[in-house]
């Protein structure tokens, strides 16, 4: 144990007999997203001790995180505290920590208050953060939509403009009030238009007594020439008049250039609006500076065949922070990327500590097809040769994201809040959680 | 129009049209907890304009909000907005905005911002706050349980202490994060130390791999000699014995002299402890101070018998902002009693506006009882003759209180959970919701 770091308690080693791991190798995963999990998962029942280490004590669906953002879902339905998911697996345990960096000579990942926990092997799972391509001041004015706090950030930033336009007597800045302007046409820039959409022109349509909500205005900008890349231009295309049925503008081919107090500029035209938000593009988590590796321009690291570092077979990176390229192109951050990622790896270093093959074929990924939902039952689906659209679309989203999410209860809950907003027209958490504490009445 | 504010728009101007109200009189409610939102209710189908203004944008169910606390529900499980509830009253309008003070002279709700609005009627239900007797400085250190953000913050609290101590070494240090002071034997009190008990004893139980939970300290500090002041000392003593058997410690006749970083002060005895919660009293909201009016040292406003202020007949002070005596005592801060004076203060606006004759009798409280929960399946009540305690009194305060949520969707939500609880031993919420924006990795 050096001086600098005390050991931190992992999965075998008791608080008070603090030591480095014996024979049985350690596994350590940062991160509990898809990804880490899926790696913890499964090595379950092989001969290592796991500790998985995230900054929160949950695992969050982000699939779902946009509804959390329009006032249709709690935070807690979507997420599961690690311990809880993990609870069974004897051989692993779990740490919430902020993660500051890693000792490579060490092979010690930092925790920072001079704590640190000694690896066998490293899964890096640490996710991505919303790029705003050079302005980070952009960010305090159009939050994104990566975390359960940022979704409450949106959720706050959308109900409280309809509350303040209520009591706002000055007509340019009650219409600015209810422009939203959303920033990315991929999936969650056209979920949460979509969303936005059904708030406003139908679950707060008599809420109000002085604004007239037809017209709120929902912008959708996107850079590229059409919304939703990722998916066949068909496909998009009704995903686009779906969009404008309920309202949406779509301005596509057009850059947002500047992001201020007043509105955003988008190519030469000024938009006046209080709420922006930014869902145009993600950045890698710093994992690539914490292990000094090659990194593409969004901070992704550049791994092998086997999703190793180079230099570091020990060392293994997956998800949103993991460069992969495959046929020529870059996987895209999709769970079911991760997820595999996750099983690879695992399987991975199960062989390595069994004598085992796996490992030797590269990592490839089977696309299984694509799904997003435009709003109120419409979705797209491209799975191989089914492409359709429309209510079986959107049932089938429905159904696949619900068959994914972790546990009966969430399960439960999550397809009762959608039953009862298809039927109600109503959202069901429509609260605005303050953002500090308001003690006084 | 007066040249210092600006008129807000209120249930009967248009935004651009402001004027004072004409003949119609309005009627504005200051709080939308369980008083003012009874008055706005009662008030639908009267003769008068209806302006209900909160600063949170929805209604707290503040009887279930230490299941909130306790990671058992989520706060939209127990809110609505009170636009959508008040929704069909043509009437009534709604305004989001913080009260700064109010104008006696012009008649004038302030706002801030040089904002106003004009009441001819004015109902103050602004409820209270926790009570630190004194010691303000103590706050930060022991969150008290008022409203959505202290509820998330003592869950924070007490989930955090469990996910520092499983990576804490020193032995002393864990105790102390394992130690959880709850300083107040009332009701939210009792529900606390239940519900954290059965947290440390039963959900987390087999979650973490270093922490022995059975080591957990729950110490319920009580100033009066009993806990449970409000309810007979049989049924008091019930529930101490209930409490005791889940492994939380009382401590009664026994002051808190102070509140430490490093724990409490209970008279001579230091308690080492990481987390203090504090339920030992409230204080009234300022409405006494805007309206210069005679309060008690809890800052509650001595009302006149019909519970106008006296010197202005037309605004009321209800809830727990009322000192109200009934036989020579103060009434308690409850929901029922907050209720009841909504629903007279209501009638005595109508009856004036109609030339009726209500409010020329007194205001009087009628007790239905009272309830309250200890732990799972473990209730007491306390109707007229009727006292009772054990499982069955459980299920009468839970359907009591579903059946005073509001909403469907709330009802069928919150039963669901504590179906579920009961069920498994698990609580459903238990995610830590970061106290700032986290946005990088």
């Amino acid at each position: 144990m050096d001086t600098q770091t005390r050991q931190v308690n992992s999965s075998e080693v008791a608080p008070t007999q603090q030591q480095k791991p014996t024979t049985t190798p350690h596994v350590v995963i940062v991160g509990g997203g898809f990804g880490g999990l899926q790696v913890a998962k499964e090595l379950g029942r092989q001969p290592v001790h796991v500790t998985i280490i995230d900054r929160h004590n949950f695992h969050l669906f982000q699939p779902m995180l946009y509804q959390v953002a329009t006032a249709g879902l709690s935070p807690s339905d979507i997420s599961n505290p690690i311990r809880a998911i993990l609870e069974k697996q004897n051989n692993t345990g779990t740490l919430m920590a902020e993660v500051t960096g890693i000792d490579l000579d060490e092979q010690q990942v930092l925790l920072g208050d001079r704590q640190a926990v000694h690896y066998d092997y490293l899964v890096l799972a640490t996710g991505a953060t919303s790029n705003y391509f050079g302005h980070p001041e952009w960010q305090q004015l159009a939050p994104g939509l990566k975390s359960v706090n940022d979704a409450l950030a949106v959720r706050r930033t959308v109900l409280s403009a309809f509350e303040a336009a209520e009591r706002e007597p000055d007509e340019q800045k009650r219409k600015a009030l209810l422009t939203f302007v959303l920033v990315g046409g991929g999936p969650t820039g056209v979920e949460l238009a979509g969303a936005i959409a059904e708030l406003a022109h139908q679950s707060l349509k008599c809420n109000f007594r002085h604004i007239d909500l037809s017209m709120t205005r929902i912008i959708l900008v996107q850079g590229p020439d059409r919304i939703l890349p990722g998916f066949p231009a068909t496909l998009a295309q009704r995903a686009s008049k779906q969009l404008q049925q309920m309202g949406v503008e779509i301005k596509t081919g057009e850059h947002v250039k500047e992001v201020r107090e007043d509105g955003v500029m988008v190519g030469d035209e000024h938009l006046a609006t209080e709420n922006i938000i930014w869902t145009a593009g993600v950045k890698a988590s710093p994992a690539g500076e914490w292990l000094h590796a090659d990194v593409d321009h969004d901070g992704r690291v550049k791994v092998q065949s086997n999703l190793s570092v180079p230099g570091h077979s020990n060392i293994f990176v997956i998800g949103d922070t993991a460069l992969v390229t495959q046929n020529g192109k870059h996987l895209p951050g999709l769970a079911p990327v991760a997820i595999q990622e996750g099983k690879y790896v695992a399987s991975v270093i199960a062989s390595r500590t069994t004598g085992g093959t796996a490992g030797r074929s590269p990592f490839h990924y089977f696309d299984k097809g694509t799904l997003a939902t435009v709003g109120r039952g419409f979705g797209i689906v491209d799975i191989g040769p089914l492409r359709f659209s429309g209510l079986l679309a959107w049932l089938a989203w429905l159904l696949v994201h619900i068959f994914f999410l972790i546990g009966f209860r969430n399960r439960i809950l999550v397809l009762l809040e959608y039953a009862w907003t298809y039927i109600t027209f109503q959202r069901g958490t429509r609260i605005i959680l303050p953002e500090n504490d308001v003690r006084q009445p």
